[in-house]
């Protein structure tokens, strides 16, 4: 039985994963608690812009664009429309300059993505906006490296089967890794591939999900760093 | 000296070539003018908008929720400061309908991508937020007729050549039709491909070009019902 290669294409989320994300998020969102701290007590405010973002999610999708917007009807909603032009404007240009902010690579991305494009096919897997995703992927530098991108508007096991087709082998023949379980890890595992968890010390509250517990193609890193073995040990296990 | 086929591979733009689109952003545009009619006259707020999304296009690119970001940027630009909370969530509104409503086909376009797509591959090539464009081709029902589609963030002769690489057999044996000669034609015409410009009643400023002059490669068409007896003469010019 020829089982060999068993592992031909990895795939990489972006956020979180690669280069700092949520931290921006949460620094704008401490920014937006002190512009509506006249109308809103912090634990409040926040239930608010969760629950907007989550009822936006469907028309506005994932990305900066959309979360500003939630943050504006959030400061309209929580001041029962008292809220003053100019903290509006703020919450403008916080949004902006989300859309301006430095991409930063987390430990290990640059020397991860290296190693592992030299022996396998490496795809960049990302949500959000799609102006916004190609700026930080040319500011991160890791363009290059990559075989494919793709830019979709949500992570389900049918995006999943086609980026692999399209890129790869199929899913099967795949694996992804990402900060997220419910996005990166859960529906490639049910696409057939498998799916790596490396956490961020941060996880959006609509991201959050519980692990598989028994599944043969579920593993966990602590850092990039350990990624290169890991798939080694999969591309080739009867060589281990 | 081989020449057939000439042409393989047609890109069909989707806003108001396929279905209409800047009826919407002009209806919402009108109520706008209403909602700030306290504090601006037309003239300058449409001004003042047009001069918004044109700073704004390279940090949120185009699309609804942009546009309806610039919208709010310039209610309170217009006002001084002093546009009250209840207008800025009509302007939110505004801009959630335009993500909500129903798609129009325009005239000849099922027609149209239904017989080229027996003879040809076709792919649709679009700009705007990921999500929406998405959601307006599932409901167009054209969805399943095109071998590709890509949703890009601006449209360059690379952005052609990758697309008609990808789902075709190079630009120079494509032809992509489209209302924006700016974004749809020119571009494809550097390229090395074919430019059809169908226009639509209604053009966007930022999107407005002269025709070229003395190009072979680019036609001109009043609606899609010519198309396919155009795309037939060039596939094969010795038979006609």
């Amino acid at each position: 039985m020829k089982e060999f290669p068993m592992l031909t294409t990895i795939g990489f989320d972006a956020d979180d994963t690669l280069w700092h994300n949520e931290t921006f998020f949460r620094l704008t969102q401490d920014r937006f608690t002190r512009l509506l701290a006249d109308h809103s007590d912090p634990v409040r405010l926040h239930d608010r812009l969760l629950a907007a973002e989550r009822r936006n999610l469907g028309a506005y999708g994932f990305g900066v664009k959309g979360f500003t917007l939630s943050m504006i009807e959030t400061a309209i909603e929580v001041s029962g429309g008292q809220v003053p032009a100019s903290v509006i404007g703020e919450i403008l240009a916080a949004g902006r300059e989300m859309l301006e902010h430095p991409v930063n690579l987390l430990p290990h991305a640059r020397a991860t993505v290296t190693a592992l494009a030299a022996e396998y096919r490496v795809v960049l897997i990302t949500k959000g906006d799609l102006l916004d995703q190609e700026r930080k992927l040319a500011q991160s530098g890791l363009g290059e490296l990559f075989d494919g991108v793709e830019i979709v508007s949500d992570k389900t096991p049918e995006i999943y089967r086609a980026a692999f087709a399209r890129h790869g082998t199929g899913a099967d023949q795949g694996l992804m890794v990402g900060n997220s379980l419910k996005s990166d890890v859960l529906p490639m595992l049910a696409a057939g591939g498998w799916g790596v968890h490396v956490p961020h010390e941060l996880t959006w509250a609509l991201e959050r999900a519980d692990p598989p517990t028994g599944h043969g193609r579920f593993h966990h890193l602590p850092d990039l760093s350990l990624l290169p073995d890991l798939v080694g040990k999969l591309a080739s296990p009867h060589n281990r």
